[in-house]
């Protein structure tokens, strides 16, 4: 294998609704270029929503990938690949749960998929939640429910959560917060 | 929307080297069908390789969906979709740290990225790790670290680890098998 892997071109294949597929040009010997799949997606943000007793506000709803209902935290793409994600967090926590919070601390930034998407995740903390209205996309239908953190930790352990930046999320939180 | 979000249609878009494309028609109204992005993955294991001492194993490559090296546990795709996960990730620590385990324990299913891809992840816990011989594919190239898992979890917050089933996986095992 080359030293240092060289992209020497990227051609778009297929435009998405929400992404891009590329393929890459990629040299990986002295005398061999491999041809791998890319996703080019603009981004997306997060929000742990943490209710005044305690529990974490979640999202059921209906995944057509997965072809069944999941139980997730609150999520959304960015507008475009400039919008600050924190922004983002701001604006899905409201739209998806109806209560927004003026207190976001950054938790951590997660790549969903490293083998063949650039997507990115960052994910927040808010606490301090204040109803507000929840406003879904047209084709959006969500349904809420509080649970504690040792509620989801079991739903994690046993594969009723299995969406990874929920179960990313929900571990980091409680093991930065709640130690 | 409608009460029960139903795919009426499947459209295969873009055949990848790793993953197919397609377009999902779904009626989310009564009078409305909705266009969604889907890829299809044949799945994948990953594997926490705990060392004697405490440590776990990483591995460090080239990504080239982030342009970057990353920092991540022994992972890779099944031969096909039938293969059990457990065969899989025993196969991947093998292949990628030349170490094997007669001993893996499941740990957590994850899936990478819910609003569009099907892909899962099973994660074990590997132990009493017996030294054999790595075995990369020809366009594999992989350093192996060994880091504890408060340095993992510093890495983490610091975002240098970013890779969500790697965050995820070593969260849990911390949570599960470390408190």
């Amino acid at each position: 294998m080359a030293d240092k892997v060289e992209r020497v071109d990227r051609k778009l294949v297929y435009q998405g609704h929400i992404f891009d597929v590329y393929t890459d040009y990629v040299k990986v010997h002295e005398d061999r270029i491999a041809e791998w799949d890319f996703i080019k997606h603009k981004g997306a943000a997060a929000a742990v929503a943490v209710l005044d007793d305690g529990r974490l506000l979640m999202v059921k709803q209906y995944r057509n990938a997965l072809d069944r209902y999941t139980i997730e935290i609150p999520a959304g793409a960015r507008d475009s690949e400039e919008e600050p994600t924190e922004i983002c967090a701001a604006r899905e926590l409201e739209e998806e749960t109806g209560y927004r919070s003026e207190h976001l601390e950054f938790l951590i930034r997660l790549r969903t998929t490293v083998a063949f998407c650039d997507e990115l995740i960052d994910v927040y903390v808010a606490k301090d939640l204040i109803p507000s209205k929840q406003h879904l996309d047209e084709d959006e239908s969500i349904d809420l429910e509080a649970f504690t953190v040792e509620e989801l930790c079991e739903k994690i352990y046993q594969g009723e959560i299995q969406d990874s930046k929920t179960v990313a999320s929900i571990l980091a939180y409680k093991d930065k917060y709640l130690k």
